[in-house]
């Protein structure tokens, strides 16, 4: 089992701070918008007086809810087709338990979500990387790439629309091409839409809108970035495929349910005014062109348009974004600050990629981007690596 | 996977509630007994304004909180020996995956907590049952069956202390017989001690307690039963062995965090006054004098007394638990009422065993307790299969 290779750092950050050092966190998706009142008062007025189990597929009356949640995006399922889950990670973990035996092989495009590695190996499968290029943005790899990947273990696709780590929005007809692909081999499409609200450029396509692939699709939620409610750990496992669900529902029933309070939040979200995500959404588009701006203007750097999500990949002048992020951690500091970035190796599972990119998660407000790349600027006239 | 012993009857329950009929619940370790107020205040209080991830070890607030619950029960620890888990589930997952390879082997005494055979199968390790007996009240099994079913691949023993599903408390010298063989093995010993305040026979031995194997226990803990707050989905892995809880913090990272608004609840409880578990033991304690007395005035059936927990294993005069239990669901009723079991064969990995024995949680007030048990002795008159 692998370090997760943004949390590894933490002990630095921890000592930077211990020495008076301030520390941007760009790091991780942790947004700093407040969680939507309504959705704590909903907790904090609860007033039940046994916190019980709740059904091992969560509450039938937050399933319900969500059903009305998922027409709104045009995906049509029942709550019979719902396992709420202790947070995405947990849905993504039961998608490649449920699905997959030891040794088959799920093909994820690289640079990818981190954590899927270590689901991967709980799970006792491969991943098999298709590499994106920075240069094109990281649009999906050509198909020649997967029909290359694809054997006769091969059992999945996974796709994080739009994309943690590269904030990719997959179009339409890319979409379309991954409904090709699973359709002629048989495969699952895992698709993990956890950012789903956040698309700046064009419109999202869920992988539940996808005609005919009704039975490969498996989709992978969470509430934790559209509601800013990342500690709630409330996700869902939603997939027309009876026979998945009930393969899913096992590993549910061993777990006995999901957290309670946080599904209690979860419903009253859906409640939320139908404009509710236009503000967040709107202060995301501003700091992606802040950073997105920022980055580029300094000699060296190269950072594609993201098209959604909070996160932006960079290319830096560096030797090498472990040893660079764990440098600005450990030996610097610019006006008494610095950051804290996640080097893009942790996102590549091939061996040697992303030495030269870092992942920026846009969670901060406008002014403290600008402090932070001040910051990076410094930094990258100081790195003793600079290449 | 296999599907969840206990779980699988519930949509037969769900169709005899449809019918109008009450339904006893004697089935799974849902305590009626209501949260603490104190603990669900403290959540209903909080303040914060984004509901953030915690630590992926959990608050060191609320870690720091548990080393002086641990302390109150003669087990010292330091914040840094403790991971904050999603449930005491996780916990034991994570004891799997952490300590042992796949293909590796984990000896449990027989009739054992159902999932642990689930959380086997997702770490892709083998389960060697040996079994303990109701003539004995399922006291620990001979030394020499361990030293039996030892081989090279023997990793760890799992004892749960009080038992799930047997009630029965391990005595002292039961826990020295179990560090005498894990020194001697070098085996992990995994403790579930999730009933450890409810005792009512004896002393509770903690595997903390046992000195010299500081290295090789693990502590699988859950605030669940303890303050009646299963749906909080907060547990404990804890251990003095650093390299074990280095492996086990990755498996933590990869799912980000444990819940934020149980771990505030959790926090509260170790404040709960000296005496919190006094009425909640004396209350159990009742019930379970109630409960065996009356099993064992019902012609033909055996229910040894158990020293702990709130469980107790009966023998009954019938051809297969499964069966009845889904014949008390599905065929009978008194007085407009059933009730609902655990068949015993779900706890047992040996086949075949446990086919006339069945779990009864008492989570019901003692009123509650007499018609269920009104329910069973007519039940029993009037089952086909009985034998």
């Amino acid at each position: 089992m692998p370090s997760s290779p943004i949390r590894k750092l933490v002990p630095y950050a921890e000592t930077a701070k211990k020495k008076g050092i301030k520390v941007f966190h760009l790091n991780i998706g942790q947004p700093d918008i407040e969680t939507p009142k309504a959705c704590l008062d909903a907790v904090r007025n609860s007033d039940f007086k046994v916190l019980e189990y709740s059904h091992s597929a969560g509450n039938e009356s937050y399933r319900r809810k969500l059903v009305a949640y998922y027409a709104k995006n045009n995906i049509e399922v029942t709550h019979n087709d719902i396992i709420i889950t202790t947070g995405g990670s947990e849905a993504i973990l039961f998608g490649l338990m449920a699905c997959m035996d030891a040794g088959d092989e799920v093909i994820i495009p690289e640079p990818f979500y981190a954590n899927y590695n270590g689901f991967a190996i709980q799970a006792d499968v491969k991943v098999i990387p298709i590499k994106s290029s920075i240069e094109t943005g990281f649009s999906l790899p050509p198909i020649e790439d997967f029909e290359k990947a694809i054997t006769p273990r091969t059992k999945a696709i996974v796709v994080c629309n739009p994309n943690n780590p590269t904030g990719y929005l997959y179009s339409a007809s890319e979409m379309e091409i991954l409904k090709e692909i699973i359709i002629k081999h048989n495969l699952f499409l895992f698709a993990d839409e956890a950012y789903r609200e956040f698309c700046y450029e064009g419109t999202h396509t869920s992988a539940m809108h996808l005609k005919g692939a009704e039975n490969n699709v498996v989709l992978m939620d969470t509430i934790s970035k559209r509601y800013s409610a990342c500690g709630g750990r409330i996700g869902a496992f939603v997939t027309k495929n009876k026979q998945v669900l009930d393969a899913a529902m096992k590993f549910a029933q061993a777990r006995l349910s999901p957290p309670s309070f946080a599904q209690i939040l979860g419903e009253a979200a859906v409640d939320l005014p139908d404009n509710y995500f236009d503000t967040t959404k709107a202060e995301y588009k501003r700091r992606r062109d802040t950073i997105v701006s920022r980055l580029n203007s300094i000699k060296g750097v190269f950072c594609p348009n993201p098209g959604g999500a909070f996160y932006a990949m960079a290319r830096l002048p560096i030797d090498d974004s472990d040893k660079f992020c764990q440098w600005l951690l450990e030996s610097f500091s610019h006006n008494g600050a610095t950051i804290m970035l996640a080097p893009a190796t942790g996102f590549y599972s091939t061996p040697g990629l992303g030495k030269n990119e870092v992942r920026l998660a846009y969670v901060l407000n406008e002014e403290s981007i600008n402090q932070a790349m001040d910051v990076l600027e410094e930094a990258l006239n100081q790195y003793p690596g600079r290449v």
